[in-house]
């Protein structure tokens, strides 16, 4: 018998949310049970929940999203060898991966060649796993049990409600600037400044890069200059843009609206990265000769293994690098929901997972 | 007092040739005095002659293309320490460079952030050049005189009319072979297997790849087999696109007409390079998740580094490495511009600098 649960739940594309008790899986031997203690709110839990990349599965308990967790181990299976009760650890997008594939073995569960198990909206599909055939759901809740190969080790100086949303937005962000090679002393730009772009800020800082921040307009340059960021180019003006030309060594882009490629290739020295984690859903039109001349990329990235992701951890722990965060209950997240679409929260909601053990009655509000 | 020349000199976008005497410069201390051997026919030869490109510079002599060149070192300045009469060496795209700036101190001249001078269609720009103010004329001639610093060794087993297309069409396939790392056991295709993708077949085998040519239909597919390919792929058969998916670590894209991206990104294995060398002057759609999911990247490479240009000669040396030819008479270069535009030649023409020795008349035909 697994443990009782509660948890934020969706049956379909325009909610609302509804807050279900349900029932963990029973720990197995090599399964670490966690004591959820926040979850950040990711757009892609938006997304998801709305159905907005298709795909979503609202069968049985529906979807209960979230794969920012961070925790602490309540119990641990008997062949548990990293975790014990007590420790402070977190979860991010992957629950599984095939463990046998040329990636896998790399370290790059992410890019696993059969797919890996999402942490919410997944079903367990590998032999080797004891749920195989469960659906996942997520981190929206007050308890998860997770094989230990997928937990991470959360460093004792970062805060919990701080530390949960570096296991989807902070790795995001690190694993490209790690993968790709930012280097100190480099000229690095980030290309949007939301729950993504401020990370990366941070990140570049502490590798001691020279930090520019991309933005439409100048709403944002305030926000920058707080952040730290030493220069801000208004993308839309024709006069920054061409002051900035040639000039960055790695630009991480995290628009996931339609834009133009060219523009930002053209502000990169020769042999520059541009390096994609928004995922805009239109195909973005590239010129050969952006990328010829310079000998210049555009590469793309998706969260990160879990070895990185402990890098990334270990990393924030030494340099002190964790999001801005706004801390809400679990009944605010359909306002959440509306202000993460209007860009309107610096820079990442985390729900305090305490707020899901009383009932909640939400509004028969639209997602 | 220079010495006398004869080439082959344009007028006009629609030409046609005609023979010209002229006079190169005098020798100064760090040049070289080359007796023009053979000139390989670039498809940017036809390019610039006819302006396609725009940017075509008609005056003074007009133009004289040719940065394919192979010969014999006639006399060398008082300075010149690499070179001595009777070498046997190449030239290739560039002249000069500012030789000061980040991209030209690492050897990547091709790079200059101030604008290499090319060997024809260009004016030596740099103080630090003799002649300085000059334009240049290029490969289709008997005798050129150039820097040493941008003069290469050819290597002794190597014969000149096959050495000759190395200079461009060789150091283009093997710059971001070398640059983007190719490795031995490796997958790697071609897309588009012309002049220089014919050379990118033979690289790839000499480095041990597996090889495989991607080209519409099948009229190439015994042309690929005759070359070596282990493989072919027709990317317009559905079955066989499928059959090649997430099967490929390495594609060069040497395809200078509009084509789908994405498709051509199915095929790599996570991590892998996409690099483009052909230059489609339409912008191509990129998705953004053909990059996001793989880790994948479309990189852009431009000929090469002087210093990588003597180590390609040196491995075409040492791997019996040379690209097919067909050797021609000057007079036959309107014949060969029309069948390049139609890639009718397997798969280079190579003029025999010594049929421009003697008088040629050329009917008034257009470019």
């Amino acid at each position: 018998m697994g443990r009782k649960a509660a948890g934020l739940f969706v049956k379909g594309p325009e909610g609302p949310f509804e807050r279900k008790e349900f029932e963990r899986r029973a720990v197995s031997a090599k399964d670490v049970d966690i004591d959820i203690k926040y979850a950040g709110i990711c757009a892609s839990d938006m997304h998801t929940a709305t159905n907005d990349w298709r795909g979503s599965d609202y069968s049985e308990l529906g979807i209960c999203p979230g794969h920012e967790i961070a925790g602490v181990v309540r119990a641990v299976g008997s062949e548990v060898t990293k975790f014990k009760v007590g420790d402070r650890v977190g979860v991010g997008c992957m629950v599984d991966s095939c463990r046998t594939c040329e990636d896998c073995q790399e370290g790059n569960e992410q890019l696993c060649g059969k797919g890996n198990v999402p942490t919410y909206n997944g079903r367990y599909k590998f032999d080797h796993h004891p749920d195989k055939g469960a659906k996942t759901y997520g981190g929206y809740s007050t308890n998860i049990v997770v094989d230990e190969a997928f937990v991470l080790r959360i460093p004792d100086n970062l805060t919990l409600d701080k530390a949960a949303p570096l296991l989807c937005c902070g790795i995001t962000t690190f694993s490209p600037l790690y993968h790709y090679g930012l280097k100190k002393g480099q000229h690095f730009a980030v290309a949007g400044l939301g729950g993504l772009g401020h990370m990366a800020v941070k990140f570049a800082l502490a590798i001691g890069a020279k930090v520019t921040v991309l933005s439409r307009g100048t709403a944002k340059r305030e926000d920058a200059r707080k952040l730290g960021a030493h220069d801000y180019v208004d993308v839309t003006n024709k006069k920054e843009m061409r002051r900035a030309r040639r000039s960055i060594h790695f630009i991480l882009d995290t628009i996931s609206a339609k834009h133009d490629l060219n523009a930002y290739l053209r502000l990169l020295k020769n042999d520059g990265k541009l390096i994609i984690v928004g995922g805009a859903p239109d195909p973005l039109p590239l010129q050969a000769f952006s990328l010829i001349g310079g000998r210049k990329i555009v590469g793309g990235s998706p969260i990160g293994g879990i070895a990185e992701t402990q890098t990334m951890l270990d990393f924030c722990g030494e340099h002190n690098v964790y999001p801005d965060i706004e801390l809400i209950s679990a009944d605010y997240v359909h306002e959440a929901y509306k202000r993460l679409e209007s860009a309107d929260v610096r820079y990442r909601f985390v729900i305090d997972a305490s707020s899901l053990e009383r009932e909640i009655v939400f509004p028969a509000v639209k997602l």
